[in-house]
């Protein structure tokens, strides 16, 4: 099977730029002396999760307890739950760890970090429970230097059905960073407030074995993780067209995800082309809006992933995806007829992924050399 | 099972108020004098579209092939397959002509004509065949009176394989449409135009058997159908915020389908709560988005359904939605304990439901009374 004969529209993975994005993490997560456990949320897959450690599995993070029921399934051991646990999901999580899993969990509050206790006696289990550090106002989590902090640590430390497992923190603002030093900068805010945090649980005099940072601007961006135990990054595998953007990929070499598409209709009258990847193929993402790297629903390629220049997706209904020049200049539509096939670059591989079941997976040509699965869902 | 014991986040329809919408939309076509093919693309459900013609299978329009295929299990023989139909996709539209399905597909282009014909010579089918009018300049489809609309026409009436089954048009105009005039105005040109078209076509010499036309806006404010033979419409079923806010629906009454939620953190420092339900359960649609009824992600409920006032969800990272109050007041924690369960009202009913693979079906209480099952993808 070869793009020639795949239906349209669908999930094109291309394995040597994936293994390409995933050398590089690899060699940085080296070089600051860091355990890489990247974050399995873009990709949900057995198959790239496998690539990221050479073959093996190795330790994770997990957006939704249904990955960490995938990854788990697959052999996936050392597994960190990266968004907020509540009670309600604990029955869930402990069916989780007596698959033999370690798994980590986040809170930001002392009465949850209590009913997890309360839950782990019940349940005869220890949970491990991490403090989430809010290092810049966007997520979840709470300030280093904020008392409540020390307060939710303490709790996870002294309740009998949890066990203290250290720090974690995503510096969301790294995405709205619009520079190299702002980026570095980021890193850096990211790593003095995650290794602050650390120092405060053990000057109050509790461990905080893991001390846990990331995300794929900052790792790329980071110069210094002293004091850090293990970097997190998710969307790198892939990349996509924000990090384009922000200057942590480059469009052309670097974005292994691309959606395959037809041109259905010629809009002569309105200079542009209609494809079957709308809204639903491509996602409603429209995270460039409003940077200096606007391309709409994304970029337009041809069957061979080359960026045909000056094209972009300017619109997307249900399952219409209209093309049109980026300067509104005349749309060349005898290069374009009836069905041709082209790969649209996304704004945002996570959410684009999310659509499909699984990936086609080619090598740098046309041929279709293997699928990868995908867990999506809760 | 009830509202309190789902895991969170999942997609919660009330199927007193489809039963409600529905009744509706069949009570307008009566009164209009046309059949209505409802368009499945929003519920992608057989309980649902079963629904819409009183338990029985009916006239239905779909958006995918993957669709036609599981209604046609399901019994659905009357199908339109509303996007513009390439060669690619005849020998999956073969085989489902071959389940006994009395297929219809829409073109825009002569030369596509042909390559239908020649497909339908080889595989001694003859396929019906309608020709996409374009009322305002929004999607595919031909004007009415321009004369390239006659040239498909006369390929599909003269090719061996195919068979001209009528016109059909979208005025995806009426979703900009900010008044009642305006909206009401839009479903007369709608009316005025696909009428023309099939009078033209008529007048050359050609039969004309179906004349289709419609969208939730305009069938909910068409006047006069007289010359049309029936209504599409879709997102009607379960409405959503962007219908609402133009006018289509009652935010109040007539939204069907919401995200059950779990409140997972409270940011204090930033006057906010921080959810289970963010980009991939809600999608990243943000259709209200720039006209005066701009609710970000979504409007908050309680776990019956009742709106909070003065809520909305103003951000969505991948699993993190983040509830604030609309006018910058002080967020009253205290009623909103972390683990409590919200119903998110989804901007755009169709993109949301995507994320799902089934609905978890309340009859105006908290029990679940069934699930309907869903036909995601391609």
């Amino acid at each position: 099977m070869t793009l020639d004969e795949l239906y349209t529209p669908c999930l094109i993975a291309d394995k040597k730029i994936v293994k390409q994005n995933i050398d590089r993490m690899n060699m940085q997560a080296e070089k600051l002396g860091v355990t890489l456990r990247p974050h399995v949320k873009t990709a949900k897959s057995v198959e790239v999760a496998l690539m990221t450690n050479g073959g093996s599995v190795g330790p994770i993070t997990v957006s939704t307890l249904k990955e960490a029921e995938y990854f788990a399934a697959a052999g996936f051991k050392d597994i960190i739950y990266a968004v907020s646990m509540v009670p309600e999901k604990l029955e869930r999580a402990k069916d989780i760890i007596d698959r033999g899993v370690d798994l980590k969990m986040i809170i930001d509050n002392a009465k949850v970090a209590q009913e997890i206790s309360e839950a782990g006696s019940k349940y005869h289990r220890v949970y491990k429970v991490m403090v989430e550090i809010d290092v810049d106002m966007h997520r979840a989590g709470l300030s280093a230097d904020d008392p409540a902090m020390l307060e939710v640590a303490l709790a996870i430390h002294d309740g009998e059905g949890t066990e203290l497992a250290g720090v974690l923190t995503h510096a969301g603002e790294s995405y709205e960073c619009e520079s190299e030093e702002a980026l570095v900068a980021a890193a850096q805010n990211e790593r003095d407030q995650i290794v602050l945090a650390a120092q405060n649980i053990r000057a109050a005099g509790m461990p905080c074995p893991i001390v846990s940072c990331g995300s794929t601007p900052t790792a790329t961006h980071a110069k210094d993780l002293c004091g850090v135990t293990e970097l997190r990054a998710g969307v790198y595998v892939f990349q996509d067209l924000f990090q384009a953007g922000r200057g942590n990929a480059e469009a052309e070499f670097d974005l292994a995800l691309s959606v395959l598409t037809t041109v259905i209709s010629h809009k002569r009258n309105q200079n542009r082309i209609i494809t079957d990847a709308g809204g639903m193929a491509l996602s409603k993402d429209q995270s460039t809006k409003g940077t200096d790297f606007d391309i709409g629903y994304g970029l337009v390629a041809d069957i061979d992933g080359k960026i045909i220049e000056g094209l972009f997706v300017s619109g997307a209904n249900q399952e219409h995806g209209i093309i049109t020049t980026q300067d509104g200049s005349a749309f060349d539509f005898e290069h374009f007829p009836i069905g041709t096939r082209l790969r649209i670059l996304p704004n945002h591989a996570c959410m684009t992924a999310a659509a499909y079941e699984k990936y086609n997976v080619v090598d740098g040509g046309r041929e279709i050399i293997e699928t990868w699965n995908r867990c999506n869902g809760w």
